[in-house]
């Protein structure tokens, strides 16, 4: 009852090598689906087709149902046809799809054969919707009912799709057409009397969303309205499937990974098990980018190399000044890009938004500006440099702040990803911007700096 | 029925302008909380009293449940005492402890008089949990019963609490000291048979967590059990609270914009409604720190003045040093604290981890070293100023990689929230360590270059 891992894998290799399958499911019962996985991917790989082979078709079901790929499709091969075809019928259709999505045309046509027509035909349908929408994230494990039904009638399919029914609180009722009309709570079966009609006790105003809503968009309305599951409709409001909550979770971890992943440039999909050689070659694309900006501030340097040479103490401000506007503009995109995330960007926002940094870079500046001149003035005792750095400070902090507002949002506008204007795009932005105002300013000043 | 909008608003407003509580409310009935709640905050000040006194008090606690905040002290003022005394019992009391947590103590205490005795202790007990942990944010608003009921009994008592128990769709089975035994679900209420034992059916392995469990490990487990609520339990297993899907998507969504706040140094509570005063200030304290950390790259400079005056080529390509180590210790850094978010760091997962990012810094490391040598020499018409740079690149890449990646696993192993390793911060440090080697490597082959 309360082992902790190493015993729970210890007891299951005893049982597996003393090819007890009573004792071994006996354990499987009790744990938790994604724990059940877990233990699948700690044994030897030796041990892995017994352990399957012992496993009941439903707590298969259950186990693969919170597997990665790759282990689902190992499965699928320890199995063979027959049972992995028994299997696939009864997986989840959007986490079927999902992983089918991912396989190569002819592997993917080899399982969908294994499959029942039916059910081959749902997966085939599920994955005609585009990805990251409604129509691919939900499922259709749900209970319908005709208008005409009573609650005794209701509960009756109820009893015969039991297991469908385990997850969902709802039942969808739908007119011959299969277009949704309401929805009933099991809440509101247990309150009812058994002869009441169910046109009488459902609840008519239902929220649905189409099948081809972002998923975003989707969990933005899960997450407001407290849902537990929403209905997916097509034209005419024809109820193809349900979006669960549990599914959203999933959306919504995976896009805030995503933003993370963007705003620092290192390319969405890599995390702790991706490969060297993968990892390097999903980040090279961007710093080569970089790289390539980073000579451009080169040549700025170099165009102002007279007055580099005559005042070389410019140099040693140099990175400062860089590094932040950097910074700052990193701080301002942070704030743009999570905020379209989770609110409408309407031009009156927009524009309270722009004046807003516009405050708050004056102000930044002008409090870094001030310190950084005091600090040159004392350093190198001389206050027209104080002032020179001073100034660009808070020029290039103003600049800096409103680029990584402005762009963003231009981005969002262009109806391109606003996290794609990463904290290092804008910080490479930033340091040639900054150059060229701090040396602008040098040489303008230079006859009273030498 | 499919009004927009402002069709909603201008309804509302004829309506109350009318004093026709009827249509009113046969439109409030409508709408979703959340909708109700944008009414109201859309609606004209002097036309707010008039719109909460209409609602029912279902309807309030609805649309209430639903406000930040400072509109939700405006709408209790409004109300006057009693009706608040009466809407604040009926209030989820997570909801309430949390509001109440942000008054003076003063304001506090004065709401907490006017509730029931029994509801205030309900409120004032939630508030002695920890913040941002299971007992802070688990609700009251479950049905338990005991052990010895049959389903009729269950069914008798979940009429009686109909209202509570909307949203939840398990009933909590506990012995006479309130001890958790196990759950039922509607479902299995709706299968048995009237006369059936709660014993019998009842599901005993139930998971629970702890009251002062974080709340970002309640959100993991809900996540990966697909769980749509989870009962919180104190010593010896007593049943305190419930805690639900829905505020675990409002902690998963908080959690990351921290993340991302936190990864860009711009204070956590920066969003699109801060006032730019609060937003400058709440930016400048790291602003500060990094811009007296940039002056430490200005000393080594200075310390390196003569290297750099015998060849000022080499202040070309100080920014895109700096820049490139910064960035991909971002993109490390982001890798890092997302995963160290959704996973368990073991021992073996972080030498796997330094491991791969060393792999990750010289594959990177020597192809941009590599492109970078070309371009100084090509451009520079030095092939040993194209040597130096191009091993300066790549040996701050290396270094970049491993510091983004090294720190933040420090952090956390210090317990310390690994994501204030910013980016910036990480930039910022980055930038001088790529200073020292790159002024380093120049020194020593300085003869060759001049």
């Amino acid at each position: 009852m309360h082992m902790n891992v190493t015993e729970i894998d210890m007891y299951v290799l005893r049982a597996l090598e003393a090819g007890d399958k009573v004792q071994l499911l006996a354990l499987a019962e009790e744990l938790q689906p994604y724990d059940l996985a877990g233990v699948y991917d700690r044994l030897p790989g030796k041990q892995r087709a017994g352990f399957v082979i012992y496993l009941t078709m439903e707590l298969l079901t259950a186990m693969v149902g919170e597997m990665e790929r790759e282990p689902q499709i190992e499965v699928f091969e320890l199995l063979g046809v027959e049972r992995t075809a028994q299997l696939m019928d009864r997986m989840d259709k959007d986490d079927l799809a999902g992983l089918l999505g991912g396989l190569s045309e002819e592997r993917k046509q080899s399982f969908l054969d294994y499959m029942k027509e039916e059910e081959s035909q749902a997966v085939r349908h599920l994955m005609t919707y585009a990805p990251e929408t409604a129509g691919r994230i939900m499922t259709n494990r749900y209970v319908w009912i005709p208008l005409h039904f009573t609650v005794r009638n209701a509960v009756e399919k109820l009893k015969e799709f039991a297991e469908i029914a385990e997850s969902i609180s709802y039942l969808y009722v739908v007119d011959d057409e299969k277009r949704l009309l309401g929805v009933v709570s099991y809440r509101d079966l247990i309150l009812a009397d058994a002869e009441e009609r169910i046109a009488d006790i459902m609840f008519e105003r239902v929220i649905s969303v189409p099948s081809d809503m972002d998923q975003e968009v989707v969990a933005r309305m899960i997450e407001r309205y407290d849902f537990i599951a929403v209905p997916v409709v097509e034209d005419g409001g024809i109820l193809v499937g349900i979006v669960t909550v549990d599914d959203i979770i999933d959306v919504v971890i995976r896009e805030a990974s995503e933003d993370i992943a963007k705003l620092s440039a290192s390319g969405k999909s890599i995390d702790f098990d991706t490969k060297a050689i993968v990892a390097a070659w999903r980040r090279l694309p961007w710093l080569i980018l970089l790289l390539l900006i980073g000579i451009i501030s080169g040549t700025i340097i170099s165009r102002f190399e007279e007055t580099l040479d005559k005042v070389v103490a410019l140099a040693f401000f140099m990175p400062m000044i860089a590094g932040m506007t950097g910074n700052t503009g990193t701080q301002s995109l942070a704030v743009v890009v999570r905020g379209l995330t989770t609110r409408e960007a309407t031009s009156g926002l927009i524009k309270r938004l722009i004046w807003r940094e516009l405050l708050v870079g004056l102000m930044i500046g002008g409090i870094c500006g001030t310190l950084i001149s005091v600090i040159a003035y004392v350093w190198q005792g001389s206050p027209v440099l104080g002032l020179v750095v001073g100034s660009s400070l808070v020029v290039t902090l103003v600049i800096g702040t409103l680029a990584g507002t402005v762009i963003p949002i231009l981005l969002y506008r262009l109806k391109v990803d606003p996290a794609v204007a990463s904290g290092p795009l804008i910080t490479t932005l930033n340091d040639i911007l900054s150059l060229l105002i701090y040396f602008g300013i040098a040489t303008a000043f230079l006859e009273y700096l030498i």
